[in-house]
């Protein structure tokens, strides 16, 4: 598969490495600034790059957005976060004239973990739910996104559902609406996500544990693979 | 709800008191052993227990199964273990008479288990799967039966699968089509099992904990009360 | 062994239960409220329990402080939690006459796992630490008295630690002295207490589950069976 | 801090990485083939490397038993596995006219567990243990060699133990020697290590978790670092 990054920061640094060991080739990177030394061949128009097959971006909406305005056919990985509704509307329109995946969370195994959890709410509708993160100690937000993405499953399935972030000084009892949100920081713990079902002498856990940020670089290469043999239409891990 | 218990040994014995603490009644035991002292009124036929709303059955085919031959009308829970074809062909026929409710295991959480991971191995088909459980030290059986379970399920899924008991002399490679089963032995671990999809980079595990033998008997009960209220058909946790 | 109980509410009954399970004999209760059904002889004075070999007490400061100011001499496990360093103070003294045994947790895995928390701090001093609980969803009090005792432990070896209790809204670093501090509410769950330690690219976890109340039960049994092969002196875990 | 790397296999590259990105200074590496590139000066000589403050070695006993024979005074800090006792044996020579460090396994954290292990194994004796590791799913050997250590550890301090692989058939009950040991295998999995002591109604459950291999680099930059300010010994994890 011959690919073509949209940006070359930390993460298309990663697919690139990735691609490679599985035998990929990286035709070319997108970027705007052109006077740094890059190891591939740079260019600014994605129809410049004659051979790719597809594109992955993991870029920012100021160099996506442009782009998508240009003249060009080329499968599309888009991983860019912010602007949100701007690119999906965007990435609609083009799923026309070229199959077009987008998330905002490259993980697949996050994207299971969500569909999971959605089998799983209105089984355990009688069990309390809790839900616990734990990330490296420099990650300065809390709860996490993917946590926030979690609870928000739940509560489009408990529609009652409310958060609670500390007790230490509340002293009532739960109630049954509660969602128990718990922020573990330390070392360098890539990323841990654990949803409880607590019910009457039993409890169901689910936990998912990232050990290296190449599950996003190896999930966007993963949507590429399956994409490129796909018709033109606009793909998530939903429907890929 | 007016209660008739089969059988008064151990796991009925609970159902009698976690009943009465929800506000239900005991209106009789049916048993064959006259001779010992019962707190409950008993009786040897279905029928001669005019007020009772429904029965729940933790005995043994060979009380059972009489019983069920008899002229009765009266929703059934039925847990009984052995003779499983027998009394499931029997149980049908009743359910034209009355409402009829089955399962070799009580636990709801357990059947949750089951209904999530039919969920999650089609959603984790690169995932290597790994069960593991954990009983008390002086269960003799190994692996549990909910284990092998929880095995069938995957095996329905991953028709290839093979189970694997024991790596320390065998220095080969996994194959992607072992499952790992591990049985762990000690304390007085009411019961534990977990299933652990291992992929790239990442892992989601499920993971039951039982703490009282009293899920058993809360699940019966939970059954019993919705049964009463159901038109006569056959019954599972999947239907009910 | 011969007991006589101080108090009979719930541990108490427990005790007596496994107690007898065990062998032992349970020779009298000493009660204040005569007006109840018990069933076992009652009794006021401690020294008018004539063959007792041991007392095991779970009540209260009401009734246990007056009997201690009594005349007798006899192996006493004490568990009363309330007006803590009088009852020390009080039985330092008795200690001269008896051997005597306090714990305000009669669970012996919580005292280990102080124990094992002393060892560990020392060895993992480049390690966060992060401190999660959880117990059933009618518990009103966070964080569990077992937490704080662990986060003393902790807090005795790394003088400068500070419990966090939330980080939702705190957009900061962890800084190296925070502890974490997590209250899970949920279910039935009897506790479970974890301390977390992580490090870079590694962590270890230390973690207590209680699976039922009978550990504060068979903890007092354990200490009497040991107490009253003694000599005179006050005990508790760390010198039985 | 001026480093020499004996080897330049996986495990040094990784060691030249990380103390870069602490400040270090890789100032040579001593190989045995040179016609292969390098990023740092060769040598074939510990005394030839001038400036070097401390020796790193990750290699084999062919590279490094020579080496040791020569005449040179440079702290060492050496972890290569096989011929044990002769390395051993030459080190402690060595250590009168430098400070030298030992270990078969530089994770610190793993260190630790084994410390916190000998502490816990006297307190919990009525405890029964049982290991799990899980490695990735290419790791040919099982049980791991920390697993290994782990049960030595426990045989030094309960010695009836017997290990015991596989339940699946022996339909007996748990014996008090027993020591259960599970090899989970499974994607890319790092290394997990797990003791359970399971008792009366409770359990204690300490984990380790390795989330790369840099815990073996980082753990041999770290021994350097304390190793350069030490008089003339033979250091391990346990005195340095």
């Amino acid at each position: 598969m011959k690919i073509v990054l949209i940006g070359y920061g930390a993460m298309n640094q990663r697919v690139a490495r990735l691609a490679e060991e599985k035998g990929h080739e990286i035709v070319g990177v997108i970027v705007r600034d052109k006077s740094k030394d890059y190891p591939y061949p740079t260019y600014q128009h994605i129809a410049d790059v004659k051979d790719a097959e597809v594109a992955i971006d993991f870029s920012n909406p100021e160099l996506l957005l442009p782009l998508l305005e240009e003249d060009f056919t080329l499968p599309l990985v888009i991983a860019t976060t912010g602007e949100k509704d701007t690119i999906i509307n965007k990435l609609q329109d083009l799923s026309n004239r070229m199959p077009v995946f987008f998330s905002a969370n490259m993980s697949y195994g996050v994207h299971a973990l969500t569909k999971i959890l959605e089998a799983a709410v209105p089984l355990l509708e009688d069990f309390d739910i809790e839900l616990t993160e734990a990330h490296h100690n420099k990650k300065v937000d809390a709860p996490s996104g993917t946590l926030v993405k979690l609870y928000d499953v739940i509560e489009s399935l408990r529609t009652q559902s409310t958060p609670v972030y500390d007790r230490h000084e509340n002293n009532e009892k739960r109630t049954q609406d509660e969602i128990g949100v718990h922020s573990i920081r330390g070392g360098t713990i890539v990323g841990q996500h654990d949803i409880l079902f607590a019910g009457t002498d039993e409890t169901i856990e689910i936990t998912h544990r990232a050990q290296s940020k190449d599950i996003f670089a190896n999930g966007a290469i993963g949507a590429a693979e399956k994409l490129i043999n796909k018709a033109n239409d606009y793909y998530t891990f939903d429907n890929l």
